[in-house]
């Protein structure tokens, strides 16, 4: 059994290629960016790096590949990213209809492929900074809901902004605003925190994506931007064909979570 | 007689849309933001789109319009793109075919306008820290060149990095390079300083765009990442159609130089 602490990122995407690792990657590789995956036909290309430039928290761009090209360069060089995420998901029509473990079987030369910083960058910071990453002490997937604050949206795609949480005490928010602030390109600093009406969240038992997670006596949920944004807007404008990550099954790169803290990564490309 | 120091974006950029000024733009509304123009076909528009994203030096994006939409939202609320530039260059299968002052008669509902900063926001800064502006003294256009140094190609878009030079003593480079760092969003930094043919060009007399300007004695020439880079892609890509500013002839913006300093703008769209 592979150890998720000390066994590289590479060596962890190879077994997720081999179809052993298929649930989901927090806690995966300490210290590596984690990556959200969204693979749009060309013909939604532009709308979607429009998008993702217009939603820079929710949607921070590392890296973008040429139409038909299913290779990495710049974040994983090598790594392919038709088999080396644990679960995808498939939309039609805006439609779910698929988790598959691998999409060589989907793949068409029109499809192009955008990997989108993720918060699992900086779970292992806030650690270290004494603070609490619930869903890494329950073992669990974050949870994640969609709220009514619009995304900005880009020619045909539009949708709500979609947040990951995570409970904290009062005291401890200022601090983990901080230490997420310095991961630009991973979400950086919360959007909100305290009272999930706020932000159209009806209830935290049941978020809309991953699991719930269990709040300590006096802890207040904390909100960060979260990159399954561009799913709710995949459904939300009825993109006829698309594949991302399933939420929490994130690519994990070659790159320091640290190196994400606002320089684009896309510019090596 | 409009005086250049002291009359406002807005009513600079009213003047050129009257028709009244069609000349370069250096040395216009002293502390704001110039932007080069560029406007493709919604066909070219995701990859021209990667290409800024991949030579953001040369191409820090600005704003990007959505298709069809001729009116900043950004960098100057309510400026149309098509008349408050003072002149164009209109490109049919990568070749230079006219030179309008406005482009109402060639707008399309599938154009999409893409503003990317300027070297010209930090000449002030550089006079101001008491280094020469050799263009502005002479009252000329700035020397743009093209190079050997090939822009990061993004899919069927490829060619040579253009930069624009200003003659300084060895001993200012340093400090050129201080200063300019900061506009982060206008080229930074420059790519290069002294023997011009280490970049491939042969001869500093004679610029592929803009006006020659004098060295004096002991000074040597330090180039800057330019925006004329996207013409040199157009014409080497041969782009069916393509509309952009004429080099030198910027778009004056409603927002400060000092602005330009990291945090991308287009994330307020």
């Amino acid at each position: 059994m592979l150890n998720i602490d000390t066994t590289s990122p590479r060596q962890v995407r190879a077994a997720i290629a081999r179809g052993e690792i298929t649930g989901n990657t927090a806690a995966f590789c300490p210290g590596y960016a984690q990556a959200n995956l969204v693979i749009l036909p060309k013909e939604w290309a532009f709308d979607f790096l429009l998008f993702g430039l217009r939603n820079k928290q929710a949607c921070p761009i590392l890296e973008v590949l040429d139409p038909g090209d299913p290779i990495s360069k710049v974040i994983a060089p090598g790594a392919d990213v038709r088999d080396e995420l644990p679960r995808y998901r498939l939309w039609r029509d805006g439609e779910l209809v698929e988790e598959p473990t691998g999409i060589h079987h989907l793949w068409r030369d029109d499809l192009v492929s955008f990997y989108l910083g993720c918060s699992f960058s900086f779970d292992d910071a806030l650690k270290a900074a004494g603070l609490p990453v619930r869903h890494q002490q329950m073992g669990v997937n974050v949870p994640m809901y969609r709220t009514k604050l619009p995304a900005a949206s880009a020619g045909r795609l539009h949708g709500p902004l979609v947040v990951s949480m995570r409970p904290m005490l009062p005291e401890q928010v200022d601090k983990a605003r901080e230490v997420s602030a310095a991961f630009a390109e991973a979400h950086g600093a919360p959007v909100h925190a305290g009272d999930p009406a706020a932000i159209g969240i009806a209830d935290l038992e049941s978020p809309e994506y991953g699991d719930a997670v269990r709040l300590e006596p006096g802890e207040v949920p904390v909100f960060w931007a979260c990159g399954v944004t561009p799913q709710a807007a995949v459904a939300a404008s009825r993109v006829e064909m698309a594949i991302t990550h399933a939420p929490g099954h994130m690519f994990i790169s070659d790159i320091k979570a640290e190196d994400l803290g606002g320089k684009s990564l896309v510019t090596c490309g």
